[in-house]
């Protein structure tokens, strides 16, 4: 294992960046491919930093089966549209989601075609057989896209601000040209998924139309406006019969330059005639409003047509967010490390009109009022490492995007605040009431650019919802009985450490009382510890055992996304209990040990859809978020450098400068953001604590610009292949001797020197005190 | 035939007005079940004058198939969802158009049940099956309508203001007392017609909600706030399965008790313990907004639960409303005529929130400033007498009808005025652009509360759209050829007499050269009269005539709802060329006689579900709209007496104080406002004339109180039984030989004397000059 370790290692040297020359851009060294093949669910395409729009090409979609029967792996397999190395491209749509393990949007599909009018997609086998195209020259940079359709010769280019997508495409010599417009498409598609879409045509170079889709959001409404640089010739629509579009009588030729077209199968085309090298440049602003705000959004962000302008624009905001971290390290580092750094800032977008109005989660238009609205909150993922580094990072949109979930919050009419929530809908997607976990993050952290109040009602609230999946039964038994509970393990855990977390709000508020009541539910995991077997595990009501047991098993156990090695050890707030109940801390450290180097067998694979083997280390299972704090446990076991040796392992093996290099999904940024904290050498083990565990810094020299105006250096001056351990640490030149940082040592600013070596410092961060808070044993 | 005329005539005596007792309200003269059986297509429940609430009982609403195969007679018969005397009440809806031949609405069925839960309607024909129950004790009143309910035994009474429908149901003792509230429920009803609907409770007493349905209106969306006077203390859903419901994860039970629902197939319940005799009152204010409005409209027309205050105040309204006409009769003759009036007032209704906010036909939110925004327009049908009726009698409101159809010709990208609209839809039913008539009939009468240059612009952007259907080809060949054009014969006539409206304007404008342009095209109905037949007839381009002919054949003939008989005489704007053409007056008034006099057999009626025998006088046919004014072209044969006699007994066989006393569709009150001008002794036969050519009073005293204060007495003292002819007329004492008035004349206010005797005076109106005007002959 130690060999495998250093082999791994050695790929990746530890050298100072360049420091001769043109200052070296950030953006430069995100790749915007790594991620798209494979498990990490990315796409390539063009957008800002937290941008609504995210302009990109689709190379399939496939199609899912309402009934819920077919739940196709290549529906999985598409989450963002596309897949690196895909045959051909099916066209450019506005809308995707990063990272994520469900798939939806892939809104307003643009794909320029030459010839024949082809109005269906075609087959990827069959070259010709609609308007899909093969394709070669791919470029991919932050805010823009390029690629070469081979099928009709066309050139594309994109780029976008955060509510317009544009669109350069330079055409051959041709009397049919044109522009289709695919309202059918869709990213998780299926049979009847469009409820409703409607298009008006308001001149020779303007569109404008609506979409309502059933899908993941279960009830969506995206409206775009949509202008074309040179006017049409000519349009129209094909797939939707008049018998529908109209109930009684025909007036029209609805197929043929009729300016409004309405149904649930429209494709459109837009004509032209273009000569050789001609470029047609499109640009579509959206709004989840209205059409006329998405014209507002249109014309406020991107008024002419400099496709260029727009793109360096897109560009330096890029290099504006990326410059909040200097990071110090090979081309290849940091490719990775900004590749990580742009991945945690497609994270939950901005989600509403220029003007502040937004479509809420009860359908209704309301203004954001002192925050700027944010959509797509995948809470079970993000809320362990993305919304803690966005807290200390950027505080001021870490505040914006609490606001929206109070907002959230304020709008539903059952009175939860977000659990998986995207474009003004809940989806209601996996477990726990993780947005008490940001919220608690952010105000334990100092965060109040919000009500605490108003928050810890929020919180308290969906904390009390006994309707809400087993938590009555969780407040009655005092863990979630596994009869008619699925996941109900992992519900008991997450409900545990989410109630843990509100009990540090109601500290910071000095709420005793419901503090008490608070860390007693806290306490709730403890009690699915099984003695006999040494594993948490789903329990019934009258107290025994879910059966039969197999730890090693994910399926039908009562977790979700883990099995009991994992899972036994997701009390990050709790680790001290689990650490004596495990035997002591030496048995701990042995515990984690056999978890990362047990050997598996490919049995263990057989349906575990997000996993493959370069996500796993024993079975430990980085592709999943549950266990992303276990590598930094060790710090309980008294055993510091085993977090550092796991860390650096995880770092080298599951982030990899490629378009596979992504060793699970990235979760909306969730695994990017775990890289980030873990490249700096610590990592938020229970958000709510205001502590990080220290790990392994991966560079040299990193500089964060912290939003205070203070700068936080973090130097390892002899870190190298050989010396890979912290022998100790000086902050501001004071020796540091615990295993964790507090937030306010960091956001005071300074410098933290990690002072390497090649051998363990077994003594460094192990003496009593070290360690961070758990709650009391008792 | 005479014979027939008076035993029809004797059975109205004209007897004045009691005029003693306590003074009699003009709405005690409503029956709302008149029009309710066979016919008619009128609903008999709660609404207010142009309210845009209609809360009537729904006794079924049929199926209608989608592939547009099977368009069921049932489906027509049930235009208003009601057909009088059948067994059973499937519930309250709270919209409904009055007296349409294509149907739609039927929004937000409520249905008091006792009992275990039923959520289907279950079949009329097996008691007891769903929640629709039979019933007994019906009560209809302008602005009340009560029923028992004896399935549940539960009384139900409703009310209205414009914007909300106000239910009252006193409940028999029960654990078990709901109310059901079915979004699946509609009129024209068909698989897929709810695109989407979405259910908020947002406590135990207030729910919003929203529905988006096809239909005839292809995309309507409507929006609701309900209020309950007692919390209900469970509700829930059934027909939405949570497969369809949530894309992936289930965290509740969606079906009780969970404050969001939605889906395609929702069907709700609220549930309550009642005691004997306990009244439930439910609210529900309707927006076309958004649910925001729809609240808003709720708390400030019916802010309490004064259910008798609010009926009290829809009464009012109705009084208010029907005392600008006086009109003297027997209880019978003023229950016919007021009934009528009501019917005429349910018209366009008024289509926007409190706020002046409304929803455009473009599908976006406007204001409306300056006007009232009303909707439900039926043009081919009203432009005809409904309109010219609110020109002269509420000028205010017809003016707020001209701006809303300037509105909607701003919001339509193909630039039109409305054509047959409803809810901020186009429905492109029936043919010619009629809108033309009614801004012109306003403008030629004065009326100054638009822009007239605005007017005439959309009017003439309307008739060059060579798009629209034969309009292209009417222009190139100066008719509208038979060739893949349906009723192209029709089309050609309603254009030449929209564009001879066109023309009206233009010279009220002073604008030459377009008035001539459009009178030569008004003279295009003259390219299709056949010499040789003797009829107006389809044509093709190259001028022959579309073949086989048959003159009294109403299908395949390139008409539409008449036949050759009746569309000859469609030339409103040019009777003095159609005398000519058929020989000269005396030839004329023989042609009117043979129309008039002419049998029928059976074959006439196959497949003319809009007629029956009673709509029908010889091949005259006043069911349908297209020779509404001809009883009064006997002006041009020099025959008026022949007028008096037609219209008495149109008035006497068609309109009858009984459920199916409408001889066919009200046409949102075009039947009715056809009555009433023939009730007061004028008809408006070539709106934008400024003319109404004279006819037979049906009262020996009317007086209308004009909007501008002044009060037009209508006098005809010597009328009864035998003295029905006109002798002469005098004009504020003046003598009056014209055989019209001018719109000018009546709006002076004072007094027109009709003297009557029991011969026809055959010299009066028929010498030179007595002839409203036509198009010069060349």
């Amino acid at each position: 294992m130690r060999a495998m370790l250093l082999a791994l290692l050695l790929s990746c040297a530890f050298t100072p960046a360049q420091t001769s020359g043109p200052p070296e851009r950030r953006v430069d060294s995100v790749d915007p491919f790594i991620g798209t093949k494979g498990m990490g669910h990315c796409y390539p395409g063009a957008t800002v930093p937290f941008g609504f729009v995210q302009l990109s090409p689709d190379t399939d979609t496939a199609k899912y089966s309402l009934d819920g029967k077919t739940y196709r792996k290549e529906v999985y397999r598409y989450c963002a549209g596309y897949q690196h190395g895909d045959p051909t491209i099916v066209g450019f749509s506005h809308t995707h989601l990063h990272g994520t393990g469900h798939s939806d949007l892939g809104d307003f599909l643009v794909m320029p075609t030459v010839g024949p009018l082809r109005l269906e997609p075609g087959k990827a086998d069959r070259p010709g057989s609609g308007y899909r195209s093969r394709y070669r020259d791919e470029v991919a940079r932050p805010g823009y896209y390029a690629v070469q359709l081979t099928d009709p010769g066309v050139k594309a280019e994109l780029t976008a601000t955060s509510r317009v997508g544009l669109h350069r495409y330079t055409f051959p010599r041709s009397a049919e040209s044109r522009l289709v417009l695919d309202l059918v498409h869709a990213i998780y598609d299926y049979e009847g998924k469009v409820l409703w879409s409607r298009v008006q045509v308001k001149g020779p170079d303007l569109v404008v139309g609506t979409r309502h889709t059933r899908g993941w959001a279960r009830d969506r409404h995206l409206y775009f406006a949509m202008s074309f640089s040179k006017p049409f010739k000519a349009y129209g629509q094909q797939g939707e019969p008049a018998s529908v579009y109209r109930g009684f009588w025909r007036k029209w030729d609805q197929t043929r330059n009729f300016p409004e077209m309405a149904g649930t199968r429209l494709r459109l085309h837009f004509d032209f005639d273009t000569e050789e090298g001609e470029t047609v440049l499109v640009k579509m602003g959206l709004s989840a409003v209205s059409e006329e705000g998405a014209l507002a959004n249109l014309r406020a962000e991107v008024p002419g047509w400099d496709f260029d302008g727009v793109a360096a624009a897109a560009s330096a905001a890029w290099e504006k967010e990326l410059s909040r971290i200097d990071f110090a390290g090979t081309a290849s580092q940091r490719r990775t490390f900004y590749t990580a750094f742009y991945h945690s800032l497609l994270g939950p977008v901005e989600f509403q009109d220029v003007d502040g109005r937004y479509r809420g989660v009860d359908g209704a238009v309301h203004e954001a009022r002192g925050f700027t609205n944010h959509t797509v909150f995948s809470l079970w993922d993000t809320h362990r490492a993305l919304h803690p580094l966005y807290t200390l990072i950027q505080p001021r949109r870490a505040g914006d995007m609490v606001q929206s979930m109070l907002a959230h919050y304020d709008q539903t009419p059952w009175k939860m605040l977000p659990v998986w929530s995207h474009h003004g809908q809940e989806n209601w997607c996996m477990t726990g009431y993780h947005a008490v976990s940001v919220l608690a993050d952010a105000w334990t952290k100092g965060l109040r650019g919000f009500d605490g109040e108003r928050a810890f009602a929020a919180m308290k609230a969906t904390a009390t919802k006994s309707e809400f999946e087993g938590l009555g039964d969780y407040l009655k038994f005092g863990w979630v009985p596994d009869e008619g509970n699925d996941a109900s393990a992992s519900k008991t855990l997450e409900y545990a450490y989410d109630d843990w977390a509100i009990a540090q709000m109601a500290r910071a508020l000095g709420k005793p009382a419901e503090e008490a009541e608070f860390l007693r539910r806290a306490r709730s995991g403890r009690a699915l510890w099984d003695p006999k077997t040494g594993f948490v595990r789903a329990r019934k009501r009258d107290g025994s055992w879910r059966e039969p047991f197999d730890p090693l098993q994910t399926h039908d156990q009562g977790y979700i996304e883990g099995n009991a090695w994992n899972y036994t050890l997701a009390m990050p707030h709790d680790a001290a209990w689990l650490v004596k109940q495990a035997g002591g801390p030496a048995a701990f450290g042995r515990r984690l040990d056999q978890l990362f180097t047990m050997p598996l067998d490919d049995r263990f694979f057989a349906g575990t859809e997000d996993l493959g083997r370069v996500s796993m280390m024993g079975t430990y299972a980085h592709g999943n978020e549950p266990s992303h704090h276990v590598p930094y446990l060790y710090a309980w076991a008294g055993q510091p450098w085993k977090t550092q040796e796991r860390v650096r392992a995880i770092l080298g093996q599951m982030y990899q400068d490629r378009p596979d290099g992504l060793c699970g999904n990235d979760d909306v940024g969730q695994l990017s953001a775990w890289y980030l904290f873990s490249a700096l050498g610590f990592y938020p083990v229970a958000p709510g604590s205001g502590q990080y565990v220290i790990g392994a810094p991966a560079s040299r020299e990193v500089a964060i610009a912290l939003e205070n105006g203070r700068r936080l250096l973090l130097r390892a001056p002899r870190l190298d292949a050989e010396n890979l351990y912290i022998q100790g640490i000086t902050l501001n030149g004071q020796p540091w001797d615990k295993a964790y940082f507090r937030h306010a040592d960091l956001v005071r600013g300074g410098e933290i020197v990690y002072h390497m070596g090649p051998r363990p410092n077994k003594a460094w961060g192990t003496a009593p005190g070290s360690l961070p808070d758990s709650l009391p044993l008792e």
